[in-house]
């Protein structure tokens, strides 16, 4: 095993900044069997690529993906562009030998996903390493939650609440940005934000959802075409408008192989809640409750307490036993969202460096993907009650 | 018109004496047309019955509520009893000619509340009001959200989330009360506590809940046998078991008719949630959220500030100049629960004292009570979606 | 013993409202060894005081306090004048065998204090009981505060941190009130909501505040004449403006007697703050934190838990096994602010029904008045190192 | 001007761990008119400084900080040691006419502090500039607050209440780190933690500190010796214990030069508290709230808005058009402490680049000097009451 390991990264927009911020910081905070070396960025535009690439900190850019793909100096292919590409990008990358960081949602389609788990699953005989991006799993926090249903804290689940949260298209003016196009992103609050907290509620729980009934809307169905973009942000082009072709908003119901029953929403419509990424888990001896606009926090209540005693108690996820803090500031020194990529790329680095298998696997990306596909389902059979078969089976078959 | 309502009050647990503690106040912090005198409470065990009448400040008691319903010195019903003789008490009562003030849910069934409402119907044409006794309307911060999207500050509305959590029967040792057993109390969580956020939103919205999708659960299908009960504690009789009959979890989408979407939840598993009565609504132009366990206080977004500055305000619901609040304590002098019903027999004497009918009406609960038992059907056919007819309608058919 | 205690009260205004619904109500939840009869109320107004007496069911008036002093049939006066006249209505009560309960602060002085106190020594060896009316010991927050002290839960405490915050006179248009004159009221913030946190904090900590350094403000020092009042509220009567003769802000630091140090801040200049009492405890093995604008609820933080897992939890403190809270509603359904004069009179009748002194007694607010008193000192001296002597000292000298 | 600015830091442990995150990141994220450069580092131990240097991203190291000074190509001097050691390097590295930025407090006593702005004042006329690094500034919503002051939104400021509460030194074993050695910190809990608000709430207000009254205490006096560090944690090296030479806590009163009033504490005592930097602002119009354990809030109270809608409002410091956050992520994404450090950075960069003097100027941090003293020399005289000169006339003197 070599002490390096060579990254280059597909896409350079938000995600692309945010893996960069990670990929810069991870050795520097963490002692690690390798280091990650930025090598090359990939993208579309000569110009741009160039000038991300001198901002973010890559030794080098390219504008073919096939190109970096191909090149004997990279290990890792990190893709970081919209779901539509994800797919053709991971599995070429997988078949070249490389090791894949693929962002979520893991693909546009349950036959795309299914696709990449196979190929992953012929890289991994070969010592070849794959993960989701997920990032979230590595908010510290949440990391406390897992752990407290996993040591039986909290009992039996019964009960599991997940939103997420966001606003920024509520403005009928804001532009039909790719994130509002089916072919582009696949769907729009589902599989943006909603396969977060399908994907952070089976890590948590370590249930998967087995069943979901579901409802669907988008309030706004034409908007102005799009200039610019940035993050979130974005302006119109001023020629004309287009349809919006994915869901503002996604609602469901679900039923946990584990016992516990669910409500899940995905909106961008929430005025007001900019990332509100909620989560709350009720079980027979205590409940948790997380907010990602308050990350550093985690609200915790223990059944177990002497009675006059109990309540809610907010933990503040920054000592140095909390997961992932051993490397950051003293307590009550918060730590922002770009922490949770320079967790996972820890995480990465740790596994592939070790020669484990990092998680989320494409199995569970998979998983996530074939909840969001009985959501869908669900929401044009007027919300009849869809199951959601194991990953592992789906594979198998 | 008398400056005298004289009243009797069948019933005297819970929410007996929740209404008298607001029987003996509203006069005494309110103007108002009429004056409410305690007559008479009535109750099967007359020792009972007899001491509670003296604790609780009525002249007189009796244990035959057909007695008290004949008397010429009662104007007023007030039926505190558990839902499954609601219907014959209001029916007989307003048959009598007495104004009628029923706590919800209006009935344990559609047919009873059907029933109800024609009886209603017909002595509203011989002066006698009737009324149904949503309490959580009366909760100032509840009534300043109506106020903000009757006034058009939330604009349009988008999204409804809505919950209602306890947790006093986690534990299985809870004994087989009557709100958990189906011939008394007609359902469990969703009539109980559902109730209530079903009716609250249709109110601050001014929506109609036009359809749903639900599941509900029984988490703990079988109870020890209770032996005495008071306010939602309990105690066990030592002679066996018997089998829960009722929802302990129920949840639902839905779509109010003015297009907004909605989640609903109502559980009595939601560990460490004690009266979790939460609801949010999300407008094009502003937002607001409410919980029970903060009831002076409501967080209201509007979208319409300056950029920077926007944010959740926490407004303390305790100015003179909030409904209701006139009568009570210096601004950041909270009010409680029981003021929710000072304030309801407020507005029924207010009404009832001036010739106008009160609200909700036996019309509006039924509109409740149709929501119940559309996620009563969905919940049996596998979540299928399930239309709710409005409540004229049903009447007039 | 009687089983009736047949009480007259002087004064009718926010505090007589207040003490009256108490009176109404605290034989109807609580089961005490006496009942309280509400003879008569005493105003200087005949009309106004006989309208008060039906509104707020007292059975009759007087206008005259010492004809309410002297008649038989009188057993308990409650003190709900200004604090100028506190000490003439109190030591004549007690002369004349009738038991004390005077609102706070228990004088405009110590010298009157003092007497009161004699007064108070004298009459208690005829079986005449008194105690002041300091009603946020009350709170069950505060009142579990002083457990977790008492039980050794927090270990030894190293700091208060103590803050009444209002903001009803910032307007410099609001009217000169009696609570802005120095010979009505003795003095502003200070006595006014500054006692309340001097004699909650000794309360809870069980200490004694040792010594002070003090600086006090008056930031509007010309007010309009004021016309009406009405609780805190309060209009101009348009003849002009006077000078107002009290702090508007009291600020001091403290030594407690047990080790502990402290910051003490009443203002009512605090914009948005409506009453916010603060209190929080540093120990060495635990916090607690309360606000009475969230006054349902307790923040604790418990040292001896797992690292990991510590935080400040928010007991909701609504359970039946909490301070007199078994009188009142189920888990989560909040008490409001009258309920601390509820709890007040349950306290002094089953005192004095039992024939033991109530506290907190007029020596205890003594000892609040000695620190109001060496903390105007310390502020006319420059904020010079004041020191405090113990009550009882005082009361032999 | 060059484009670049080669910079060598003196100090690896907590502040230079801190300082290089800000250094290595700061030209990723904001357009700058020049680029740092992370030249060299300088510390001790050579092994340790080494490995550090690799660790941290600098070019090289060294163990001697003249040498540093000397070079030629180092062009800032980015001073992180404790504070007895920050007059000598930095007059020094300041006749060597290199830019300084120097961690705060300024230095360990007034003398110190004035000679080292007669140092900044010779230094400035050759074009080198310095800066004092109070990161809290940085905090956005920090910046927001200054902002509101400036515009008038607040109207006049009455009350200044400012905490800064820690908990890492409860435990009596806790060793006798730098941080509790009066020759190495100078002071304790005041020059530390006290440093912070009371430059924090000088920048936000406005005004100057003019007088105070103080106390300050010792809660532990000895402890065990210490054997290694980091960040706040430490272990005891088991050969003894030896004295606490500075407090632990430090309260005081004071009055600010625009009329203001206030309360400051600082302390390392306040069980469950980790980082509670807490300012609240009371103005005529409207009041703002900090606390920096929820560092992306800040809550503004608006009294112009309807009276009825008021109340404190929680902004999302999280858009890009607030200060600082163009350069980071969507709306509710949050930063976290080592932001404040890019943000100081950025500034530093930016007026350097530019040829402008960066703020907080070694004047800035002299008069935060002068207030440390003053609550010193109160402490030791009763809490008398102790001007403080304007830093300007001191320097003229």
């Amino acid at each position: 095993m070599r002490d390096e390991l060579r990254v280059g990264m597909i896409g350079y927009a938000f995600m692309g900044a945010a893996h960069s911020q990670a990929w810069r910081t991870v050795n520097r905070v963490y002692d690690l069997p390798v280091r990650a070396r930025m090598v090359a960025v990939c993208g579309r535009d000569e110009s741009k690529v160039a000038a991300a690439a001198i901002r973010l900190g890559w030794e080098g850019h390219t504008t073919d993906w096939r190109e970096l793909i191909a090149r004997d100096d990279i290990d890792v292919v990190d893709v970081c562009t919209p779901g539509d590409s994800h797919a053709e990008i991971a599995i070429a990358a997988l078949a070249a030998g490389k090791h894949v960081l693929c962002e979520k949602p893991l693909a546009n389609s349950v036959d795309e996903a299914r696709a990449m788990v196979a190929a992953a699953e012929r890289a991994r005989a070969a010592g070849v390493h794959s993960m989701c991006g997920f990032n979230y799993r590595r908010v510290p926090a949440v990391a406390v939650m897992r752990q407290l249903v996993e040591s039986g804290r909290l009992g039996v689940i019964r009960h599991v609440r997940a939103v997420y949260l966001q606003d920024w298209i509520v403005d009928p003016q804001f532009p039909l940005v790719w994130r509002l196009q089916k072919d582009k992103a696949g769907s729009g609050a589902l599989g943006d934000i909603g396969a977060h907290i399908v994907d952070l509620t089976q890590f948590v729980t370590g249930q998967r959802i087995a069943g979901v009934s579901a409802l669907t809307e988008t309030f706004v169905k034409e908007r102005p075409l799009p200039a610019a973009a940035s993050g979130l942000a974005a302006s119109a082009d001023g020629t004309g408008t287009g349809p919006v072709t994915v869901d503002d908003a996604a609602l469901f119901l679900a039923r946990l192989d584990g016992g516990a029953i669910a409500t899940y929403e995905a909106t961008r419509f929430a005025t007001g809640r900019k990332n509100g990424l909620r989560v709350e888990l009720n079980g027979s001896l205590g409940s948790v409750a997380f907010d990602f606009e308050r990350m550093n926090e985690l609200e915790f209540y223990d059944a177990t307490q002497p009675g006059p005693e109990q309540g809610f108690r907010r933990i503040l996820v920054t000592e140095s036993d909390h997961p992932y803090m051993s490397a950051w500031w003293p307590p009550g020194h918060a730590i922002g969202y770009e922490h949770t990529f320079t967790h996972e790329m820890r995480d990465f680095l740790e596994a592939v460096g070790t020669g484990v298998d990092p998680t989320p696997s494409f199995v569970d990306a998979l998983q996530v993907q074939l909840v969001l596909d009985a959501v869908t389902r669900s929401a044009e059979r007027g919300s009849a009650w869809t199951s959601v078969a194991p990953a592992l089976e789906q594979v198998a078959a």
